[in-house]
């Protein structure tokens, strides 16, 4: 069979991927006694006392909300909550397998950002944390940044900054490789939707210098006067093109030292490539066809090519990502997910190579490499510490044991 | 230790009693490409075009929300959406254990009637069902109706008729113990909360007569003019006691069949159950002190006596109802949970006692009678095609192998 009739049979077969497990036991009354009425009073009173304890006494902190409205749901676009479940369980079964994090797939059945925001406000009491899904580049900036502003649990839309974290521990690594400066490299992000834009956002907070960041979009570079209305397109191309520079994608990529490509496939050729500085490094990431085939960028005089693609080496893939992330941040109760705690991801995901190992071919983990979660979490959680967002702080060996407990260690 | 400190020890150990599990498994590229992208993208596709399918491609058909509040948990009162977690985790594992019934506890930062409405329906998309728990009387009517009315799956409030449909299987058991018929029998409800109104509303549905039942209140018979402008007891109390009379719980026995009490402890004495009707029925279902102790209630007269507490004989336990309930719903995709559906689960779990092992100490299965949920399961499932609501119709044949799958039968 093909690739459309597995996957069919396999989420028809299993009527879905996701199923709910008890802890324990309650098969006789003595445990269903513990476990229900009348001692099930007893946790709900030490709650009621100090609601905190919820993390203490119930699943709460180990259980995560993958929360869509359907509107961006891989390149389908708005396809509607209930079409967008079987991502969201997926996700779901990515979290589970990948880091022991309990995740409950929530399609809401609402489009509008201020109902998001209000619906995901009263689901706070049962969760320790929430990942945004597939929600339309429109909408996606006014809700995560409404519900960071009213959650006191973590809100990380994993489109925007779980792209982010993977992206920019590959453009470490690749300039690594190539040997030039993080902090001195001209950048130049093409596409200026959710992902392009957090891309961009978390290169400035990683280091990379306002002046040496160009963003493109669908009409060329990005300037303070053509962001169409668009608050974060605005406010970063104030930041990094305040003189309101002009041109095409194939003026500024001339002499740049990295491209990174979230937009769309067969927009870039091999003498864009051949204009930038040497040795450069191309992410075309776009899919399932990237803005230049690897070959291509390399006939053009790439150093290092990645793409969002398993078939091809480098696959900057989120999976690297979201599981460590929210595994470090449940593990110290983290009111939110910082770009500390980000950059940390970042770094921890790049520093798992060493540099004597980096080929251009493997610049970034394979998403399979276990080693990933147990790095990223404890590195969340210690950047969690240090930026005073830890609610429960733990020692190393504290954690370490946790993710041994967990199987992840 | 004694049961407080095994209750916290159990829920502390665990840090909760519930979890998420993956029906697939995702350790291989292939894998993670026909569960996660890009395989993914194909049941999303086909539910997209009919969105019924999520039925099919997702766990959507066993996902069942135990949604609270907070304000009503237990004997404990309005202890917040955080403190009531222990329960709706609790009910969720009996859900599972019980019924193969994958629920997940929400407990919603709001107690406002329209705005649970309004979070209820932005989930709709997500679940199959709904189990409303531990919402406070005056609010629990406004929100279930409310829901019944814009939701298109089942909306169920255990607490009034889960406890309605249990309590109703017993009181047909114990009337052919002492050879009363039903429909002739008169019968006091005493407690005028949601369990009280629901208990009443459902016996009239299951044929007991409207003049044959008197529903008393804090202050006595309750009348179409001391209804406290509470719409549900000022419905019954005109359906039931149209002429207004007037009266004590101690008047409202005398006479009587049967006296289910749902209020509070101690408030029944021998003289009144010696004042009711020969071999007459008391359900004393007050927790942890009931209306009457069963010593009491038998040295009145009683001939059979009922209670909530798992220490006394005729336990009248939810967990005969719900898990065999939305089992059954679920089974055929059921858009409601309707009276011919709950009535028939009454049946169904007073069926299971033949009349010749009906003695006055068993009248009702126990809590872990295995064949309690397969028979409610089937009689519902039955009910929901013959009434018209179920969207997945099946054989008897096909409903039994559905149960022996899930190792219910």
């Amino acid at each position: 069979m093909g690739l459309r009739e597995d996957a069919l049979a396999l989420h028809k077969n299993n009527r879905g991927k996701l199923a709910v497990a008890s802890k324990v036991k309650v098969d006789t009354p003595q445990e269903l006694s513990l476990a229900y009425t009348p001692g099930v009073a007893e946790p709900c009173k030490e709650i009621a006392a100090r609601p905190e304890l919820s993390y203490e006494y119930t699943n709460r902190g180990n259980m995560v909300a993958v929360v869509s409205d359907g509107t961006a749901v891989l390149g389908l676009g708005d396809i509607g909550p209930e079409a967008g479940m079987p991502v969201m369980e997926g996700k779901a079964v990515l979290f589970k397998e990948f880091a022991d994090v309990d995740a409950v797939p929530i399609c809401l059945g609402t489009k509008d950002p201020a109902e998001i925001i209000q619906a995901v406000k009263w689901l706070e009491p049962s969760f320790g944390g929430i990942n945004l899904e597939d929600i339309a580049g429109t909408h996606c900036f006014e809700v995560e940044e409404g519900l960071k502003k009213i959650m006191d649990i973590p809100v990380f839309h994993d489109d925007q900054h779980g792209t982010a974290v993977v992206c920019c521990a590959g453009v470490i690594n690749a300039l690594k490789l190539v040997q030039k400066e993080f902090t001195r490299a001209r950048v130049v992000v093409n596409g200026d939707g959710a992902a392009g834009l957090a891309i961009s956002k978390f290169l400035l907070s990683a280091g990379i210098r306002l002046d040496h960041l160009t963003i493109c979009g669908i009409n060329g570079i990005l300037t303070p006067s053509n962001h169409a209305g668009h608050a974060t397109r605005e406010a970063l191309a104030k930041l990094t093109n305040p003189s309101g520079r002009t041109g095409t994608l194939a003026d500024a990529l001339k002499g740049a030292d990295v491209f990174i490509g979230v937009s769309v496939g067969n927009i870039v050729d091999r003498e864009m490539i051949a204009s930038m500085a040497p040795n450069p490094v191309v992410f075309a990431m776009a899919n399932p066809q990237p803005e230049i085939l690897p070959d291509e960028a390399k006939a053009g005089g790439a150093a290092v090519v990645g793409t969002g693609r398993s078939d091809y080496p480098n696959q900057i893939n989120n999976l690297l990502g979201f599981p460590g992330i929210f595994r470090g941040a449940l593990d110290v109760r983290a009111r939110d997910i910082n770009e500390a705690m980000k950059v940390a991801a970042a770094r921890a995901i790049a520093g798992l190579i060493p540099e004597d190992e980096l080929t251009p071919d493997y610049i970034i983990p394979k998403p399979f490499d276990r080693r990933v979660v147990p790095a990223v979490a404890l590195a969340v959680a210690q950047a969690a510490m240090e930026s005073g967002v830890a609610r429960e702080p733990k020692t190393r060996e504290q954690l370490e044991e946790g993710l041994r407990q967990r199987g992840l260690l």
